[in-house]
Formats: C-alpha cells, sequence, structure tokens
C-alpha cells in the first residue's frame, strides 16, 4: 500500500518508529516530515497529508502530534480525508470498518510505540463493511455545514 | 456554561446521563438529538451540532457516537469548530490547553459513563493555555487544505 506520513516535532521519533516498521512490511512510504525536532506547526503537516489523501496520492495516511488532536483536527478539515484519533486497536478496526477511515491519527506523547504499531496494523487490516455505513461516509464526503 | 450535545442512537443512553450531569451543575444545556435510539447518521446531528458552535450559541459542544470517530469526523469539517475525540482525562485536559478545543467527542460504546463524566469535568475544568499554541489554533480556523 501507499502510506503517507506526517507529525509535528512532538512525533518525529514516532513518526521514525512506524516509517521503518511500514517499510519493513513493503509498503511504499511517503514520509511528509517533518524531519527534525525543531518546532513546527501541527496544522500545516496535517493538511499537507490531507491533500496527499485528496490528490489520491496515498492509500492511507498516519497522522501524529503530541496527543493526536490537533493533527487529527487539521486533516479531517479536507472533505476528502476521514481521520480517526485512536490509542487502542479495537477503535482502529472500528475505524475502517464502519467510518472508511483514510488517516489514522495517535498521540506521540501518550500512545507507546509498540501500542501505536499495534493501532496501525488492526487499522489497516481491517476492511470498510459498507452496508449502512456507506451512506454516512458519503455524507462526510459532502458535509452540509 | 452554554453546552450543546448532539449524538447518533448508538450513544443516546450516554448523552441522557451527561445531560442530566452538566444540569446537576447549573450548566444551560441544549440537547440537540436524537431523542430515541432509532438508526440516524451522525454526519446530520455532527453538522447540527458544528453550526450551533459557529454560531455562537454555545460556549461547549459533546458529540457522542458509538465508537466517537464518526462524528468527531462530522463536527471537524466545520472551520469554527475544534473537537477533540478522548477517551481519558488527560487528553481531555490537553485538548483546551493547547487545542482550545470547542467540543468534546467520545465513544458511547466505548467509554463508561463514569469515564465520561471525569472526561467532560476534566475537559471544561481545563483553559487555554496560549502562547505558542496561538497561531497554531489561528491556523485551523483558516485552513489551506
Amino acid at each position: 500500500m501507499r502510506i503517507a506520513i506526517a507529525s509535528d516535532h512532538a512525533a518525529v521519533a514516532l513518526k521514525a518508529e512506524l516509517v521503518a516498521f511500514l517499510l519493513d512490511q513493503g509498503h511504499d512510504v511517503n514520509d511528509l516530515g517533518p524531519e527534525t525536532e525543531e518546532r513546527v506547526d501541527y496544522p500545516d503537516y496535517g493538511y499537507k497529508l490531507a491533500q496527499c489523501i485528496a490528490a489520491q496520492d496515498a492509500d492511507y495516511g498516519v497522522a501524529l502530534c503530541g496527543s493526536g488532536i490537533g493533527i487529527s483536527i487539521a486533516v479531517n478539515r479536507h472533505p476528502a480525508a476521514r481521520c480517526a484519533l485512536v490509542n487502542e486497536p479495537y477503535s482502529a478496526t472500528l475505524a475502517r470498518e464502519h467510518n472508511n477511515a483514510n488517516v489514522i491519527a495517535m498521540g506521540g506523547r501518550l500512545t507507546g510505540v509498540d501500542l501505536a504499531k499495534a493501532c496501525l496494523t488492526a487499522f489497516l487490516s481491517a476492511s470498510f463493511a459498507g452496508g449502512r455505513h456507506a451512506g454516512r461516509v458519503e455524507k462526510l464526503s459532502n458535509p452540509t455545514c
């Protein structure tokens, strides 16, 4: 799969771990930055990731910041992105099955590396269930607010 | 405080518990629905809540669905809403302090009533820290994606 990943300074270390984890599994990984732990603004990297997803330059995205909250808000500004903030694997599975999420967000200061890997594996392993969920997901692509 | 609350069918029971909890504390609560557990689409209620926040008809919002994921995506479609999906109180505090979140999302099928109350209390008790966080929050109001 083609996976894009972006973070802020607070999650550069987790990003590096997840990039290596994904490459080990043979995925095509596009690291959108940042490269160092110099302070940056999470919206800039969230928007970059959302644009990558909207342009279909990646199948899935991984969004990381200190808590995962800020970057998940930013990614979800784009109607083509469906970003799920998770800190355990069951939510990561539900995000795919029910919400057809295409981006997973996690907090580098809150979720440890091994748990983050388990969440990412659950996310990439699950499939959208469709059915009654399809109309709801369609509404997320056409916001009326 | 003026607090608006919305859910889907999966979280009507949790919504009722949180409405009572907030009323007990003297808050002005606007329950945007739904009233029954008949199936509805979470985006409809998420958009309604986002519009309420954007119109400044409420100071804060509470968004609930089965996992919290779907409705948090919907609420964040509006640039005036900053919706944090949480399942423990520390994230709820960070959401206010760092992201100036104005909506808290939780999953009625994943987070128990007492823990949800603790998250809500943490959210309403915390204050935005401003400083270096202010510019980032400003960028969330003016998305470039």
